[in-house]
């Protein structure tokens, strides 16, 4: 008998026949001998509904109000699926963040957990409960109700998790775990097993909506070990493990992309201390975030300076740029929103500069032009037009044989491509 | 400087244009300078969509979780109309009936409010604060979400203004007050500028939907001053007072009627003690509510017994009926759905004879035959045929000459009527 929480969004639970099915599963796993912790989202495009009356009424609700407000999507839903589980004859209970006990700081709108009450749940687990929790919602210590931000719901399963030491923490979502790339990209794509924390944080961070960033940091740093799965197909998903990988294992784990990103050049700027700052620091209180920068040692004492940002920052950003562009009496502004971002992602990439030359060369067989690259410990990242994207991720996926199962054997041969 | 709670009702807040329109009244009543509490309901249709969704799952859903859903819809309220004050300016806060401390038992689905923490308000009103509170909603002592049953956001509001000691507790609703009969029966009906507490009780039983009847009885209980008025027309409303009535105060306040009722009698049953408990028993066990009953002294040791259901009750009342009929070997059932209940309501009716007779007789005069006659304290009922509901309304109203503002002579004028 163990601990399990599953986590299930709102596409999962979008219709009362959703609702039906997600009730049928979680009795599934209870029957199986498990005792089960269910955290729901809000149904379909609740939030969206919700968000949408604020700004009926003014441009700038305020953030305590905006809490209460979206933290009723969830409570709908908590109740619905108590019901449903109730109505297949299993005994279900709701809790609101609010009730449960979740803790939270006062950052309305982007609140962080600082501790849970689990003794509630404990007691109604032993009394043979579901216990339906909502997701993405808590109180911080003066009883303000707060949310932890979009997609927060996973964030509250696995501090759930970690809190009761769940033996896994499963996020049901409607994709069916972490692929190699984008199935709708590369036909051939495979469902990894298994993939490091690291990796899986670079997939998250590459705007692959698989898992919120936040939940994967969380699961790391309290060791809850943590599963991907669909909720509408049946299939183990992807399990994130702690475990180093063994030699069996590819180097290349996957090929993410990035559509939304811009890029935006300011050229000539003096390449100075304190320039990096001088340009993104303005950027940075508008708050605007910066995905890549890239500055090279310049030449005669000036240098082109690059970033990326959301592609909807792009136009405030440039705003910005201008004006710094005048006060520096720099060389002008270059900039381009028809990118994309193509990454590979896999522990021990860097320890192999082989793996980051393929990637080049194969892109430039096939004529696509690399305009930026940025490199971590796990990671190569090539900006390139937004046309080649689909090209560019098939490509690599096939330069990888990211379409076989891993054998020993294959590990050496992919070393060598 | 007063204290004011102000309650607005689905209608009032049924849209973003409504919700904004409420929220420059409380404004200008904060302007003014008083202190506003404001407890609000779910928007128009709200409940009744998240009841849908429950009934889509189950048919019957447990009162817990139908508790947590249904108490979604005020919070969207509390949250939507802070935002919509500081919009215009005014420092709002929202508290759910959790926050507040709106203490009840368990019944859930219609709890009773047991106390109210104060506390929170009196700060936040000190601060200047117009503090948007749900109605309809509190939590019991294991923090479990409670209701309080349709219509309960009057109570809140009225509980509220008993809490605080508020000098006025206004129910704003659709209609401007309360009149001497339905307008859209009486074009001349006239709205009273003051009725009552038991008047406003006789009034709320008749199904006249301008206040919970359990709000009115709170209100009288605690002697919180009560005025109903309405959102979209200007007015002082109607008060509702704990004075006794003046000399020039008319003996008749109003007409009102129900067309929702059906009428039942069992023909020749045995009369003797324990009939009436022996013919009701069986209804009220399952869960009908009984209106009138009427039993006259039986000729040759037998008699009819005749009594008033809601009409969705109708057919099963009957059913019983029958089956009391066979086992009491009794007359057999009358039955008749087609009835209307038409009441004339007025402190110290009863003391005046000739009240009750000039209402007989004005009826009789316009050929309408009284089935049923039915007395109380401030109260006199008669059941007619359906067909002449709008008929004996006019015609009652004219006699009790209730669209002329009352005067000391005419006092005695109506005495003599």
């Amino acid at each position: 008998m163990s601990l399990i929480v599953q986590k299930y969004g709102g596409t999962s639970v979008a219709s009362i026949p959703c609702m039906m099915h997600v009730a049928r599963k979680i009795k599934a796993t209870q029957t199986a001998g498990h005792d089960v912790v269910v955290v729901v989202s809000a149904m379909g495009d609740e939030t969206d509904r919700l968000e949408s009356l604020a700004y009926q009424i003014t441009d700038s609700p305020t953030e305590r109000e905006m809490d209460v407000l979206l933290s009723t999507g969830e409570q709908v839903s908590i109740a619905l699926l108590s019901m449903a589980l109730q109505s297949l004859g299993c005994a279900a209970k709701s809790y609101t963040g609010f009730q449960v006990g979740i803790h939270t700081d006062s950052a309305h709108t982007k609140a962080r957990i600082e501790h849970i009450d689990e003794n509630n749940i404990r007691a109604d687990l032993a009394q043979g409960y579901v216990v339906v929790v909502a997701g993405f919602q808590g109180m911080d210590a003066n009883g303000n109700i707060t949310t932890l931000g979009r997609g927060g719901s996973d964030t509250t399963a696995v501090a759930l998790a970690a809190a009761l030491k769940a033996d896994e923490c499963q996020i049901y979502t409607d994709v069916d775990g972490v692929y190699t790339a984008d199935p709708r990209i590369v036909s051939q794509a495979r469902c990894l097993p298994r993939v490091t924390f690291d990796e899986m944080l670079e997939v998250a961070s590459q705007g692959a909506q698989v898992l919120q960033i936040r939940a994967v940091e969380f699961a790391g740093k309290y060791r809850v070990p943590l599963r991907v799965l669909s909720t509408f197909k049946e299939g183990a998903g992807t399990l994130v493990t702690f475990e180093e990988k063994g030699m069996e294992q590819p180097i290349v784990s996957g090929v993410t992309y990035c559509r939304e990103e811009a890029r935006l050049i300011i050229r000539s700027v003096p390449d100075k201390p304190g320039i990096a700052g001088r340009i993104l620091g303005p950027i940075s209180e508008a708050n605007i975030e910066v995905d890549m920068i890239i500055k090279n040692l310049g030449d005669d004492g000036n240098t082109d300076f690059t970033f990326t940002v959301h592609r909807r920052d792009f136009d405030r950003a440039r705003a910005i740029l201008e004006k710094i562009n005048l006060e520096l009496n720099a060389g002008g502004i270059l900039s381009d929103a028809k990118i994309a971002k193509l990454s590979i992602v896999g522990v021990g990439i860097r320890s192999h500069a082989g793996i980051a030359s393929t990637m080049f060369e194969v892109l430039g067989k096939e004529g696509i032009n690399i305009q930026l690259i940025s490199t971590s410990e796990i990671k190569v990242s090539v900006v390139v037009d937004e046309k080649y994207l689909e090209l560019g991720v098939r490509t690599i996926h096939e330069a990888f044989r990211l379409h076989e199962e891993p054998h020993e054997e294959d590990y050496e041969h992919r070393l060598r491509a």
